[in-house]
């Protein structure tokens, strides 16, 4: 069905395996250390976070890795996903591009993040676990995850960053529907909780904030573990479903992409699509362009530093190898709250640095007319992360139009923008700002930094 | 795929032809009157309101009508939309009943209307008109017509009930995203407007008023149509493109309904799904239990009269053969706006009538109650209109249980509940109230009529 609009699968075409890049990477990543010994974190570090079997993840090198049938199960509910030729936007771009999209946005929590919650859930449940805590910035991640614990019969407390709190109460309403219990962030529940407040009782909360606050939950409450929703290994991992469905859709659709874009916030949605094309650039001489998408005010891809760095705010994580503004940094209030945070996954950035895929930084403003320009053409409401994704592919589609060239050009919209309205309300209110990024900001940002760079 | 999850189409597997129930009713409709007359209305008198095309097939007794290529393209945008196998919400209830929907919520503006809305669009782009006026309740009209009137290039002024307008704000900018100018109704823009206002500066509006005012606009602007989002005969039929893929749907499934369930606000959503199942009914000897659903607090179907009456507050409407609560009724402020509508579209009102479709009516906490369930089942959350079928399944696969049967139940997912969070939060907050509807309140808003009984 070459001129079909969608393209699906049936649920017998599902993959049944994830796809482990780490099988296949030409340089491996550096490893995580212990923020104390400065040495390599092993299992035994992470067994008070996570159950056994994502920490085995998260450190295989097995390049498939099967899927539970469990699951598989839970899947079905809205996978596999869409495959959308993007006719209508073609043509208003008047470009010799064809564009593809999958959309994730159809998930019960509305983006890609369900795929490694319930994942995630099922893992915990597997081990007895009972309880979970995490932490979300604008929602799509608690909402994910809350959904899947109470599939699982796991309670969950998730720390939700207390601007985020305050601006979007339907994403704290859908926490609450599938039985999460919320807390603004900071709050005094915690000791880096409170170290913080006592400093700034107004202090709006970050997601490096917030991550602290879990994981010290987690930590001191003995009988919970905790979970993450993007930047580990076995995160992104359990995303490549994304791709691996794209890879057989585009198959049917008689076509095969010349370039792979999705937004980057710690690196799971881009993961998710670009990693399966990637193992065919690896193994089947493929020259795909994958592109990671990153808000101007946040770039940790195209200006940070390729170094260790902690995940969170007070340093409670392993070091992570990778591209960083700074653990302290905190990002201008741009309303993709899921590109803010400050560093991209070890995986991303090793492949970055070794020039295996690409990055692209785009301001907020033009990000959000692509977004409406997708939406009276498409029809979808584009999450603000997703924008980045948009606006990238449109910049690609106009230079094919100038170059006469007609590529194939698949991206990913990560999520629907339905929760985020208020966001293009002050869009078209022209209260946006686009935020610039500096190497003066740079400088400030890693200069106290004492993490070990790499060589 | 009998254990599939989701069963899709195929594009090339979408209706070609709508289907027009009036080809095959055993009584026909009685025809609607001129509202100053008294005489049935002809094309001549609803020529000012919309174009030919749609007057024809407002009267049509053709069993098939053709849909253009153009709309079937725009379909595909999100047509066919998924059958979905409700399986855990059939785990929850431990019910022998295997329990189907249809999921409408999938399209651009969130709910099924958006299947009339591109096709009035056509029509009206077809004959040259440049601008519509239409109303909108909740928004779901608004919004799906500002999509389609924006795909064709046509100027859309929207008036909505101003207590929505309000509560609402974000189904307002997706008007305003799609190009729509929307007011808050009542508006001093029109006569009718002005004369509400005069009476009541606070008039928080209503559906019939803001239909007043959006007729007065069309026809004193005089280079305007009109479009309406539900009640109409041409309207219901756009909407048979549901149940006609539902059919194919559950074949493909190996199943085939005992019960199809659908809320019912003017008819579109219930006659979409119902009458394609209505037509096996009437021409293939089943015995398919069609069950439209209502709020307690709106009951024109288990408690109105079936009698001429005005679609509108002030009377501008032809008069319709309906089952009604009379034009004057305000209803309760329940969270389903869609729903709360004082009389039932002529097709559906002659159907009951016949006793060839039944009517339940239900109150609004269970109604959430239900959605919630559904919404940690099944992962979708509904709109506020559509846990009104929600219930009724239940009640339906409650009763399968205690008897002992296997049936089969069907139901219209009409739209999803993501601009509704506030109302979840009230009904979490227990700020919800049932209401009840006595024979007291219908002898109060009929006994001003003097619209004409049907013998």
């Amino acid at each position: 069905m070459p001129d079909a609009k969608k393209i699906f699968l049936t649920e017998d075409e599902s993959p049944k395996q994830w796809y482990n890049i780490q099988a296949d990477m030409p340089n491996p990543m550096h490893p995580p250390l212990h923020p104390g010994t400065k040495q390599p974190v092993g299992p035994e570090d992470l067994a008070p976070l996570f159950p056994m079997e994502l920490i085995k993840q998260e450190v295989s090198q097995e390049r498939w890795i099967e899927i539970p049938e469990k699951i598989q199960e839970v899947y079905k509910l809205w996978r596999p996903t869409p495959l959308i030729r993007a006719h209508n936007l073609e043509k208003a771009l008047d470009t010799p591009a064809k564009i593809y999209f999958k959309n994730e946005g159809v998930s019960p929590a509305g983006s890609h993040k369900p795929n490694t919650a319930v994942a995630q859930a099922y893992y915990n449940q597997q081990e007895g676990v009972k309880r979970i805590t995490t932490e979300t910035g604008a929602g799509q991640w608690g909402s994910a995850l809350s959904f899947a614990c109470q599939l699982f019969g796991i309670e969950l407390e998730v720390f939700m960053v207390k601007v985020s709190f305050q601006q979007k109460p339907y994403r704290k309403m859908l926490m609450n529907m599938w039985g999460a219990q919320v807390h603004p962030s900071p709050t005094d529940k915690t000791e880096a909780g409170r170290k913080i407040l006592a400093e700034n009782p107004d202090n709006p909360g970050s997601l490096g904030i917030a991550i602290s606050e879990a994981i010290e939950r987690c930590v001191t409450s003995g009988d919970a573990k905790y979970s993450l929703g993007s930047v580990l290994n076995h995160v992104l991992m359990h995303q490549t479903v994304i791709g691996l469905e794209a890879i057989k859709q585009m198959e049917k659709a008689g076509d095969s992409p010349d370039i792979v874009i999705a937004p980057l916030g710690g690196g799971s949605n881009f993961a998710g699509i670009a990693f399966p094309f990637l193992h065919q650039n690896f193994t089947a001489g493929k020259n795909i362009r994958c592109i990671a998408i990153e808000p101007a005010s946040c770039p940790k891809l195209t200006k940070g530093e390729f170094r260790y760095d902690f995940g969170d705010t007070t340093g409670m994580t392993p070091l992570i190898p990778m591209y960083t503004l700074g653990h302290n940094f905190v990002s201008a209030p741009i309303h993709a709250g899921g590109l803010r945070y400050h560093g991209a996954s070890a995986l991303v950035s090793q492949l970055l640095k070794d020039g295996l895929v690409e990055a692209q930084a785009f301001q907020q403003i033009p990000c959000f007319e692509a977004g409406v320009l997708f939406a009276k053409t498409e029809g979808i409401i584009p999450a603000p992360e997703s924008t980045h994704g948009i606006a990238a592919v449109i910049n690609e589609a106009e230079r094919c139009k100038k170059e006469g060239v007609s590529e194939t050009i698949l991206f990913n919209l990560s999520g629907h923008g339905h929760f985020d309205m208020g966001a293009y309300a002050d869009y078209f209110d022209g209260k946006l700002d686009n935020h610039h990024f500096t190497d003066e900001d740079l400088k400030t940002n890693l200069k106290e930094l004492d993490t070990p760079t790499i060589a």
